[in-house]
């Protein structure tokens, strides 16, 4: 894995024995998107950026309204997403990510990305924002934060090749290892300090 | 009214007769939301911009899973948004903003701005972002840019006095008038332009 300074980390320990991991993230129980969730929190308290999740696009149908009580929605359904999951502000700067978590052990599948998804990251490196995935590997327990111009080079790979995956090998090391804390767990801009101011 | 550059409308011709607002505007039949939905359309096909709507946020209670089709929300309510309607980025810049509609003719109404939207908009300008305001009064059909700071400045008399509203004359002056146009119905952008860049 590559640290934003540039100095590598010792490959001999990337992958520790899982007693060991268990040690250090043992009972987190929590989802990347619920980590991220908290840490934007502790951005928007302590005044240091605005960043939040978009809520899931639901197209509705049927709207119930009880008497003396909150409208129900009562048909509904999930919609495609055409942007990235979470985007805000930050030093002056727009900021535009997307979260994913995979379990599997060699590589980032991008099946599940839509092609809007790409145009949009696109267009946000385009227009001068800063973009990026963070991606948790869960058997590794390591979240990396990936800039988005690595995913897209893959993406235009998968339009000439087929190829549907970014190798583990290459999210090590063209990523940036996210350090988990317990009072900030996804503490990314830290790398985009690092990386882009 | 004013106008970015400066100058000043001919005051006399501000409130047409109705007749002739229905020779220029009728027959739009169209929401300001809808007008606001084509324009950024139009900014992200002519790749000027990338701004998007964010979707409503709901709570999702129950959720039915059939045989061989979509998953249907089956219980869901509305929850209060927390931000602003619309963001994304121009120039480099993050833009963020709400748009209300209001048949009043004399203010526009605050009581339905939720703390946490004013509060959201205060950390937008802090963290360097451009906000504002479009608001359509729908008897005069007439669209209004209002940067945030003037409605901020109103929502502080609201703690102070208790008004819960802006004049319609404050937001003549202070505000800009957004033209009509067909094919970009509500070209906030070049407001955006003249006044922040």
């Amino acid at each position: 894995m590559r640290y934003p300074s540039g100095t590598k980390s010792n490959q001999s320990d990337k992958h520790l024995p899982s007693s060991k991991t268990n040690d250090t993230y043992s009972n987190r129980g929590m989802s990347l998107e619920e980590d991220i969730h908290q840490t934007n929190q502790f951005y928007l308290e302590t005044n240091k950026a605005v960043i939040h999740k978009k809520p899931t696009p639901i197209q509705i149908v049927k709207v119930h309204y009880p008497k003396r009580s909150a409208a129900v929605i009562t048909e509904g359904y999930f919609q495609a997403k055409s942007t990235t999951d979470f985007n805000g502000l930050y030093r002056s700067k727009h900021i535009d990510f997307e979260a994913k978590e995979t379990k599997n052990k060699t590589l980032f599948p991008l099946a599940n990305i839509h092609e809007h998804q790409f145009i949009h990251m696109q267009s946000i490196l385009n227009h001068g924002g800063i973009c990026f995935f963070i991606i948790r590997f869960t058997v590794f327990d390591e979240i990396y934060f990936v800039p988005a111009k690595i995913v897209l080079s893959y993406w235009e790979l998968m339009k000439l090749d087929g190829r549907k995956s970014i190798p583990y090998d290459v999210i090590q090391s063209e990523g940036y290892l996210i350090p988990f804390k317990y009072q900030i767990r996804v503490d990314y801009l830290k790398i985009v300090d690092q990386l882009y101011f």
